[in-house]
Parts: structure tokens; C-alpha cells; sequence
């Protein structure tokens, strides 16, 4: 199926038709862009998905709120998360969306406003007038600028493009992620954001968006934390020019689009793994034949999250019973006897003994940049995978001196 | 009631009357004292607290199967932890205690057994036979030698010995631990043995043992991972000659007695916290003012686990918002308009804003060896206390090479 789907990772948010992007720096940072902005020349359908944290950002709540809205910008602040910033920080996010309207000619509620950065600071308001002020004459087809200005610890840039067809019609997908640290399921300080030309239902785009948000950016993780502004949102402004995508088009291409949407989101997680704050390794975690896919995400996670684990993968050190103890310790009963562990290919573990195998082959398998661990749980037939990265000197440093 | 209860922080586990100790290298590391026993010359009652890990190691599985036998003696190595080891290591296991009490002249089913060390490598147990040869004449009232092996990449030993009274009997409790990674409630690799003179019942010690446990080891938390090895024992031997406590003794005896132990546990969990892996400042978080303990426990150990928090105290660095987005990504819905939170003496955030406060003076308790961060839910009025560590560069570098 993968064969009619282009992929271009070179492309961004600007790839679709009639969506433009720009980026510039505003000042909640030092030097670098801080400000990006997302425009369609058509009104859009969006769907998000949202943090669940309590304290969730007044920007996020606020484009949550508006998301069954027609939508025709989106505009992100990086540097500062206007986040646990109470009454002020609510007024400063509505702020952000007429500024923004305003400058466009267009209604506040077709605007969308997303923040990164430190929490707890309120929102210069003053920076983002002249902000936006700069940016809407640089509004292009060129997205990298924004691409950059969504980043907070980010090393680098995250794009993609896509392209299939529907009835001959060329259909694009475009995207920019930012990640880094706290990254958990439910997300971190983790921002997607994904456009299309498709012309598509509603109701069956938030389905399937949904469905691929669980299985790829809510299966990642770096640190265990989630942050109180992680979104994800689709913009989709029709431009395709296809006949609307709905439950009752094709099986073929509702599967097209399905797969479009997966790759693009699975990269972009990934991506957001490898360039997680320190990381220096990727960890690719299945967990396999459990029960419920419940049960197998706890365990995946459970040894995802163990710092024992990901250091052991940081020093390229085969201490595989630390994956045992991650495992027997997740809260999910299981035989140990039917138990399996393999890594890359090697097995490890099973009959509730340690395998014979050759411990230099298993440690040049942890000196890999990307290091597979299968766990076998064997008493039903649900598998699911996640990915996340080693932990390091460098995540500490990082973390120990953000805010200063 | 404290005045009546003395603390000895040079005493241990041969402190109370009838109890002998020693350590010895018996070369499961490569210089340090790694085989420790405790001998009680007369029979002892034993209740104990293990590790809820399914992959159990087998010394450990075998101690909880024994622990309502009498016991005169507890062989512990450290350096292999005798885990994942499947029916070879149970073999092993029931040897060491074979060994042990063939030395001592006692039945096998006296002796408990406990390793601590590596995951998923065989105990040579003719290290054990040649080991527990050499320490038999040595054992002694001097509790330090047996203190310092059982430890793993700890520091510093952990001991403690109390004194009260009870019908003006002299009682004492003596105690050893070992603490260090995999830290988490429900225990990590952490063993600690507690000893003591007193004539008790077995119920009513079982009773008051486990609520200890729950307020003191199991509310610490160093890295959130739990271990296949943790055990603690309780071992009384009944020489004090007091009459026995139970349930029906006085009101002043019980809380005597109860509060000496929530002492002994208290010191030795906060002990394993100061010395855990890497950790350079000892972190209180308290969550007051709950509907139920269960959810004050959930959100104080989000706080504590979450990487981000303990970064920034280790930092010095007072990005309290860190603390807000672990606490509202609990699990538990609460008010965030009622959310207090305190850190020292310096309310930070109330009424879901920001407080004045001086960031320089904030700073500076952040730069202190204990930081207390206080949390108010205001929904109930059950509150939990929980003690972690930083995390720092040291923990990386101690647990990336900790195999090889």
C-alpha cells in the first residue's frame, strides 16, 4: 500500500495547496525565531488532540475550546508557555488570536494560538504585536522558518511531506513537530502540527486522527513527565479538490489517507524520540501477545520509563535484568514461565531462565543507535510498540539550568 | 512520648540483647565485605515486607515461603543478586541456607537468606561455603563488618540503634539497611534488617510492622524502579524479658513500641534516600488536604518521580512550574483554583496564579540540602509525605557502566 504514498522530508506544513507559513523572532527567546504563524487561503476543518494535565495552558484550553471552529491561522509562541498563568494568561492568549486576526482580516475565532517554553511567566503581549506585525509580509511557501520558531531545546527541525492520490487528484499532507523534554504518552511539551488539501468529513477525520495519535504520539516517551501544552491539530482546507473522504468512500482510500496520516504522525514521533532532550540512542520497545493492548502498553511503558533501562542502553551495557525488573514490576500479572525477552535477535531470556547466548553480540547490540527490545507475554494476542531514547548526562544538565 | 524512646546511630543490628553479626569478603565483589550474617542465639519471631516484583528473586521468594518459621540466622551477600536465576538459583538459594546452618549447628528452616547485586548471574556457591567458613568465628557485638556487606554502590553503611522501656525491661531495636538505585514504594533494591530483644506477639508485630512499612520505606522513592530483591524483616527474639506485648497491653507500651519502629524506618528510608545513587539533596514533598491517602500518595509521588522536578532541585533552579505540571498529571482531578503550593516557607501559586514572592529567596531554598515542597488539594483532609533525591549527572554515570 506504501508504494502510492510519496514522502518528502524535506517539505513542511506549506507542502499542501493554499497553506502559507513564516517565522520570526519576537523576543521571548535570545536570538533565535520564537514566533511562527500557519495561514490558509481557505477555511479549514480542524480536529486536536490535547493534554490532559490539570494545569492545562490558557492557550491550549483556549484552542481546544475552538476547535469545531472554521479555522484559517494558527499562530505559536515558543520561549514562553504561558502556562499556570491564570485570569492574565487567559486574556493573553484571546490577545494572541485577535492580533493576529486583526493583521490578517479575519475573524478571531478562525485563529488558533499554541505557546511553548517556561512555565509561569506571563506573555509579554507588546512582543507578539510587533511579532506578528513582522511576520505576515514573510508569509510564503517556505516553512522552515516556522518550523524553527516552534522549537524550545529542540536540536532540530521536524518536517514532512506527503503525497497520494484520490480519483487522480494529488492529495499533501504536511507537518512540523517540536518535542525534547517532557515527552509522555498523553504527550509532553510536545507540539504537532499537520495541514492537508483533502477534502474530508469532520467526523470521520477526527476518528481516524484520534485512532493515530493513540498509536504513534501517545506511545512515545523521553522523560515520563507531561506538560501542560501538548497538542496536536489537523488542518485540512479542502484545496484537493476531491470528493469529500468520508466512511463511505473506498476501502482503498480511506486506507490511503489512513497510512498517509500514520507515516506522517509515526515520523514525526520518532523524530521527536531521537531528538529528545540527551538522547543518544533510540529504544524501540513490542511488546507482544498480551491479554489486552492495556496491558501490553503498561508493560512497554513501564520499561520505557525505567531509568535503570534507558541508562543501561546509554552505556551500550547488556544489563538485561534491569528489562525483567521493569517488566515484573509494571502491574500487569503474567507467568513468568511463558515469559520471553529478545534483544535484536538475540533471546535472552525464556523458560524462566537466562538463554545461552554470546554476551560481545549482545553488547554490539546496545551499541546501536537504535536498540530493539521484544518482550513475549504470551497468554493472548495483543502487541503494542513504543519508542524512547536513552538518558544521559546531557538530559540532566539540560534540565538542572532551563530556567536561569 | 519521644523523650521516653534514645537513639543510638552508631548501634545496630547486635545492639538488642542475643543478636551477633559479621561480614566478611567472600568474593562476590572484588575487595569490599560481601557476605554479612546475624545470629540470634535464641529462636526469633520474624515477620518481613517483600518486593511485589513478579520476577521475585528466588533467596527472596524462599524467605517470604519461611518467614513464619522460627529463625536463629540471616545469611545476605551482596554483589549477585541471585535474580532471574529460575531452578538453579532457587538450588543455590536453599544451599546458602543449608550452608549457614550446617556452620551453625541449626536446622536449615531457621535461616533466612538474602542477596542483593547483579541481575541474571549464578551465585558461585562455593564462595558461599568458603565465605560463610570465615565469618562464623568471627561473628561478634560489633554490627559495622556485616552493616558494609550488604552493601551495593551505597556510599555509606545505614544503622541505627533505639532504646524505651517497657514494665522497666531495657528494649532495644537495632537495625540495618541498604539502599542505592532502584529506589522506588513498594521497595527497590533495598534490604534492611531489623533486630530486636523484645517479647512480642506475632500478630499484633505483623500488624504494626506493615503499617511502618507503608509510612516509612514504602514513601521513598530514588529512580521509580523496584527491584527484585527488596525485602525488610522484622526478627525478635524475646530476651528482654519484658511480658509480651500485644493488643491488650497499655496504650503507653503500644506507642512505645510503635514509635521507636516508625523511628527506626523512618531514619534508615531517609538514610537510603541521602545516599541513593547520585543523589546530593534530599527532597520532602508533602500533599495535604486530600480526599483519600491513596490520592494524596498518587500525586506526591508524580511530584518525586517526575524527572523535571528533581532536575531543577538539583539545579538549584526554582522552575516551580515543573512541580505543577507533575501534580496536575497525577491521575487524580482536583481544583485547581483551590491548588496550593508552598515550597519552604514561600507560597508560590494560589488561587490558580502566580504569588509575589522573591525569587532570590526561593532560590536559595531550592540551593538548600533538604528541600520541602508542601502541596495543598483542599478537597479532603488526608495527607501523605513521601522523601526523594535529586537526580544528577552521577546517577547516569553509576548506572550506565554498573554491568561491566
Amino acid at each position: 500500500m506504501r508504494k502510492d504514498i510519496k514522502i518528502y522530508p524535506g517539505k513542511g506544513v506549506t507542502f499542501p495547496k493554499g497553506f502559507l507559513a513564516g517565522g520570526v523572532h519576537a523576543g521571548f527567546k535570545k536570538k533565535k525565531p520564537d514566533l511562527a504563524l500557519i495561514y490558509s487561503s481557505k477555511e479549514c476543518i480542524c480536529v486536536g488532540s490535547f493534554t490532559k494535565n490539570l494545569f492545562i495552558a490558557p492557550p491550549i484550553a483556549l484552542s481546544k475550546k475552538k476547535i469545531n471552529n472554521k479555522i484559517q491561522a494558527v499562530i505559536i509562541n515558543s520561549g514562553n508557555a504561558n502556562a499556570c498563568t491564570g485570569k492574565q494568561g487567559e486574556k493573553n492568549a484571546r490577545e494572541m488570536c485577535k492580533i493576529t486576526a486583526k493583521y490578517l482580516n479575519i475573524n478571531p475565532k478562525k485563529v488558533l494560538a499554541f505557546s511553548t517554553g517556561i512555565i509561569g511567566k506571563q506573555l509579554d503581549i507588546e512582543k507578539v504585536k510587533k511579532g506578528v506585525g513582522k511576520l505576515i509580509p514573510l508569509l510564503g511557501k517556505n516553512s522552515s522558518e516556522a518550523a524553527k520558531a516552534i522549537l524550545t531545546t529542540d536540536k532540530r527541525t521536524k518536517e514532512i511531506g506527503i503525497e497520494f492520490t484520490i480519483e487522480g487528484k494529488k492529495i499533501r499532507i504536511g507537518a512540523m513537530a517540536k518535542g525534547s523534554g517532557m515527552i509522555a504518552p498523553n504527550m509532553g511539551t510536545m507540539l504537532a502540527f499537520l495541514t492537508s488539501d483533502i477534502n474530508i468529513e469532520r467526523n470521520y477525520l477526527k476518528r481516524i486522527f484520534k485512532e493515530s495519535v493513540k498509536q504513534t504520539f501517545n506511545r512515545i516517551t523521553v522523560d515520563g513527565d507531561m506538560s501542560t501544552n501538548d497538542s496536536v491539530i489537523f488542518l485540512a482546507n479542502g484545496e484537493a479538490g476531491n470528493s469529500v473522504l468520508n466512511e463511505n468512500s473506498s476501502e482503498k482510500d480511506k486506507i490511503k489517507f489512513k497510512n498517509s496520516l500514520l507515516i506522517v504522525m509515526q515520523y514525526l514521533a520518532k523524530e521527536i524520540v531521537k531528538d529528545g532532550e540527551g538522547v543518544t540512542k533510540l529504544i524501540k520497545i513490542t511488546v507482544h501477545n498480551c491479554k489486552t493492548e492495556k496491558e501490553a502498553e503498561k508493560i512497554a511503558l513501564r520499561v520505557g520509563n525505567s531509568l535503570l533501562v534507558k541508562t543501561a542502553v546509554y552505556g551500550g551495557d547488556p544489563n538485561w535484568g534491569r528489562i525483567l525488573a521493569a517488566a515484573g514490576s509494571a502491574g500487569v500479572k503474567f507467568d513468568i514461565n511463558k515469559f520471553v525477552l529478545k534483544i535484536g535477535k538475540i533471546t535472552v531470556y525464556k523458560n524462566n531462565k537466562k538463554c545461552n547466548f554470546d554476551t560481545l553480540k549482545l553488547k554490539s547490540i546496545f551499541n546501536k543507535k537504535e536498540v530493539e527490545i521484544n518482550i513475549y507475554i504470551n497468554t493472548g494476542s495483543k502487541s503494542v510498540t513504543i519508542y524512547t531514547g536513552d538518558l544521559t548526562e546531557e538530559y540532566i544538565k539540560i534540565n538542572s539550568f532551563y530556567h536561569t
